[in-house]
């Protein structure tokens, strides 16, 4: 897979028994948990622990999503995720994702994440604030090479 | 509440435990889950069952999810949904919806949804149908007088 | 419904489109979030706001869950969860849960919860401590009448 | 990882956010998904998927669960779920399973699954019936050899 764009990671993950409905398809809000565990290993990638920020008080809740379904996708079937970073603010940031069963599109979307800290009250006391420097660093940096 | 616009009605919630995450706050995935439930009382309130939909085989997916998150909820917050049907296509609806906490919005969103037919053969059997008349009835009519 | 006995409430709640799987039928794991729903309501009825606890530091978390499926339940069943605390010890409680959808029995189960207070560090610092007395209060009331 | 036992299989997973709630940790119905996918990659490792038997009309629902919660989880932790085959009998199967992050047992747990059929009807139509011989003789062979 050509991942040359420093800002692209692509994720696999297998579709869940409980993620499908009545349907016989995956749930439309399962898509948001995908793109979301995605973004979790895009920055792992970049050698960065989401937790790890978490446990700072940095947190990037989410404060607008899209979603475009084009196929259905069903129990068991592994999802390829392509999450790109699109846009980086100075309070926020925008990812783009592809989600692909071999080359046919189930969804596309996006997300924006404003970053915001969370003081000693804990999620009383949320501020919107900058996106720390090292935290920029990660992002503009590609995936690090993976030892082996 | 002014609800008399025949294609708005307003649905109360409260928001459970398991919805919340680690931030403290409503996961934003949760949302959906809450337009969803909304869409079913909104159909109910017009006298539509959308499970007996789902057993004559007319589905109505989500083809398209947008939400934007205004303000966090949290853990035992009620909530309003505001759900308005705004478009009526020959193959999809589209409904757009406000999340309220009193007079703060917290989130507002939209979906479209397609008309689709399941088959014999359940899920793999799924085409894009024309939404059928009386389906269009149901959607034009407002909501009906409740007794008592 | 006969309710006499003070330990126990009947909390109903309507099964949501998310909540089915691809058998057509509410996932195993949603019954979980059925008792939990159904314990915040019973706490209520007594006078208490889970949610309140939890500002204040007090926790119950599940630290054992049992449950039999004994009939399947479907997208928009109206449930009744019939909810009782059999147990109060010293640093736990117990209650034990009836589904029913009319007569029919759905499932079966308990859950044991322990009490645990939350320190300054948050999830870091989660320690076993003594139901405090004033729950233990709100345990063994009844449910308060409702106005009107 | 010592799986000389051929009803064993340890199955890897990582906590992913939302299932998180908002004390910190992962919410305990969480854990039932947990087991369901380790269960499927269980069978997989026996060259069966899941899937293929649900196609057929093959269900294998969960009629009873319980889980004792021995030590809380929490975001981006990596799991390893030991799922054991217990007991195979006519009509149903039991299941036991062990989470752990690194040494520290955080969940046990057991689930005793029925073998049913789903006819024509779709989920109106389940009915009880003998596990297929083919799907007992899948279920005491041991983990098939990877291909490396």
């Amino acid at each position: 897979m050509e991942t040359r764009d420093p800002n692209l990671s692509v994720v696999e993950m297998r579709v869940r028994f409980f993620e499908t409905d009545l349907m016989g398809i995956v749930h439309h809000a399962a898509y948001l948990t995908y793109f979301e565990a995605a973004r979790v290993e895009w920055l792992r990638r970049r050698g960065v622990t989401y937790a790890d920020w978490a446990r700072r008080g940095i947190h990037l809740p989410v404060v607008e999503a899209n979603t475009r379904y084009r196929a259905p996708a069903r129990f068991d079937d592994v999802l390829a995720i392509e999450t790109r970073l699109t846009e980086v603010r100075s309070h926020s940031v925008r990812f783009e994702y592809r989600t692909l069963r071999g080359a046919l599109v189930i969804a596309e979307g996006s997300t924006r994440l404003a970053c915001v800290s969370q003081g000693a009250q804990g999620a009383e006391d949320h501020k919107l604030v900058r996106i720390p420097t090292d935290v920029k660093d990660v992002l503009s940096r590609g995936e690090l090479p993976t030892a082996g």
